[in-house]
């Protein structure tokens, strides 16, 4: 199925099509690589989980100008005829190699590396970026997530504040793959085949004259699936009002699946309402919170003995408000092969191929080391050939696959580095042959262009 | 044109359509208003930019589900076929009373109330918050930029770290409505109309044997738009060799439109840069500078002397990193003529139909009152009717309209609301006929749902 964001090849900044131009006029058409690595950590992360790639792969694939993108640009009167045709037949013919989707990564490692003529490397920039930015900040995030309800259940509550549709999908995915267990985006449920989950808000209660015949109203409709939300006037009176109707529900052989709550403190009253059950002889209904939780918030909630079962994390989740972007960059590391590298203060990049080889002991992850691409070293590689020539490698990886990887590796990363606040760092290195490359490319880069030996 | 973010009746919460159910259940067709609103602050803001009111009417007026979208909630299992019938045939009939775009909003004022049969009013929520969330916090984020930059040129480039694809366009689109002279992202040029800018980045520079080499290679492509990248290696170097291009260009009768400074401290820099060109006698060489500006970093390069003329404000901007979401609420405020609110803790809500009156002295904005809809009170209406019976009541405004709309308006507003860091709170009074109506429902639901007079 497409992605209902079609992709553009328009979706770019201007400065790639003004490069390519030149790039065109110049005849330069050697093969580039770009690399694309995280160039610190948002506040409190020790790691990012991988996300993104498969749009990327499908961008790629599909990578060309229609005629109506050509007849734009030429309106803007900067390119040549000559230019906007060879423009009008390209594709992307390039290769990938790429760490796959759910594996957990380090900063300054490559997440992927794209070799093209130079043109194709360079036009798909912005959009190669704009995908594996937010996957990863997203999935990262809700790992955070996951990782603090320590084995409650997890719904992704985020539509309505995610910036923008196209996100809210991506959202709904990345937040499956780190673990939860489902979203309440319809569309997303749909175009993933995601479990999808929802009851009631506010205004359905509201829109009734009492309180306790919306719940009946609820139940009456979808017996097998009620889920009263019981804070709209006070929480308390509300689950006094819920155990009316779960008792309803009983006498025609029905079940109140659970109840919701909303605002006030959430550790108290999930106890307070818990209670309120037990005493009425119902010991299995789920309670579920929701209403501004982040990782934080739900590390506290239950380090505060909170006997919630599940929680719906919406907003601060799903814009990864505490880390909302990435220093994420996409750099040319190699030209028809030439390593480069720029040197702009705090913003120097890892020249040539590379590769990530991971060390393990057990399955415990101890240390990774960035390399040569065909460098001998230990440890076993992360990135993977997964387009060649324009073309994938391997049909499109599920969501279960993706989401196992995940949990598996995540398993494998010790607690150290997972804690909520200040994470201890883990240890990348940098391997022999690639730190000599890269003295000897500043020597002679600095030489050339400064003056400087 | 349609969007290309394709709009769907099921990117909604699944709860709205499972309340939609059993409102159709209970036959409540009755007519409801809901209010959105922004219930505090982000951080260091003291006002709000309308923005996103477009694509909320474009939304309501081609709703509908989709026979797949049908299919896909028939495969839940949990709708009715009579429901899913009821809905293949829905539409939005009601009707949109707003503030217009490019307006300038406070707390707790209603943004929009929409008033149809709650079905309909209901099904709506996820995705016109969505919309007004992410243009609001953008346009709002743009606007201190662009105070910030005291009269200079600010510029779109976040593309590549926006969330999503879908937000790129309304991102280039809202920073654009609070006096952005245009974007980097093409498809948003080519969508909206605007001004695009670019020309070349640091891979350009280190794909050519020499800096001055790529220097020459665009000036040659492009002769009228040659803004040259000088911090690939060192600013200042870089700028004598741009010197050096620019004899090059003269002596071909060209100019040299600019420079880009995109790293180190911009505030020292620009002022060498500018310097090696006047000595040069160039003394109309623009001095564009990017790299992680917002409007506290262009406040203090500009306090710190920077001689900047054009700034390319990217991600901070683009996902408004300080605050990438508001708290924004869609509350139902009355129900078949009945005034209605919830009480949960710390989100309570103003009943009934409202309106927003906005009092000057000469130009200058002095205060609000927000006041039931047809409420005689001091100061002129700030919301309009937009749509009548799912139809709009005017075409589409054009952005520049809504820009100068935004301009006139800010002017207005005082430096004291606008300042960059703790502003003062504008006065927004409530009027005496809401505040009498809503204590009277207060009181009324306490007694009903608490038991409490």
């Amino acid at each position: 199925m497409k992605d209902p964001c079609k992709n553009s090849a328009l979706l770019t900044d201007l400065y790639e099509i003004t490069m390519a131009g030149a790039y065109y006029r110049c005849k330069k058409f050697g093969p580039a690589t770009f690399s694309l690595f995280i160039r610190k950590y948002p506040p409190n992360r020790g790691y990012f989980v991988s996300a993104g790639l498969e749009d990327v792969l499908e961008f790629l694939e599909s990578f060309h100008f229609i005629q109506a993108d050509l007849d734009y640009l030429h309106s803007t009167g900067l390119f040549s005829q000559d230019f906007l045709h060879y423009l009008s037949g390209l594709q992307f013919t390039g290769h990938v190699f790429a760490i796959p989707e759910g594996r957990i990564f380090f900063k300054d490692e490559p997440i992927l590396e794209i070799t093209a003529p130079i043109i194709e490397a360079q036009l798909v920039e912005s959009l190669v970026i704009n995908f594996i930015n937010l996957q990863v900040s997203i999935a990262t995030k809700a790992s955070r997530c996951v990782y603090a309800a320590r084995g409650r259940s997890l719904v992704d509550f985020s539509l309505r504040r995610t910036q923008g549709a196209d996100a809210a999908l991506k959202v709904a995915r990345s937040s499956y793959i780190a673990g939860f267990i489902g979203t309440s985006n319809v569309l997303a449920g749909k175009h993933y085949n995601l479990p999808i989950f929802g009851t009631m808000a506010h205004s359905f209660i509201t829109s009734f004259d009492e309180e306790t015949d919306a719940f009946r109203a609820f139940a009456e409709t979808f017996p097998d699936n009620v889920v009263l939300l019981i804070d709209t006037f006070d929480t308390i009176s509300g689950a006094r009002k819920a155990v009316d109707v779960a008792k309803e529900m009983l006498s025609k052989g029905q079940k109140l699946k659970g109840v919701r709550l909303d605002s006030g403190d959430m550790a108290v009253l999930s106890r307070d309402v818990r209670a309120i059950f037990r005493r009425a002889g119902f010991k299995d209904v789920s309670i579920f919170a929701s209403g501004g939780f982040d990782e934080f918030k739900v590390a506290d909630v239950l380090e505060r003995g909170g006997e919630i079962d599940a929680f719906g994390i919406g907003t601060k989740m799903g814009v990864s408000a505490d880390g909302p972007y990435t220093d994420i960059a996409y750099k040319l590391v190699q030209y028809d092969g030439r390593p480069v590298l720029k040197l702009s203060t705090g913003k120097k990049t890892l020249v040539a191929e590379k590769q990530v080889f991971r060390i393990k002991q057990g399955d415990r992850l101890l240390r990774d080391i960035i390399g040569l691409r065909n460098e001998k070293t230990d440890g076993s590689p992360l990135l993977k050939t997964v387009m060649k020539n324009g073309k994938r490698q391997n049909p499109s990886e599920s969501l279960e696959i993706i989401r196992e990887r995940f949990q598996k590796e995540f398993n494998a990363l010790d607690d150290d580095f997972k804690t909520l606040k200040n994470p201890k760092l883990f240890p990348v290195e940098i391997s022999c042959g690639l730190e000599k490359l890269q003295n000897q490319v500043i020597h002679e880069v600095m030489e050339k262009e400064l003056g400087e030996s």
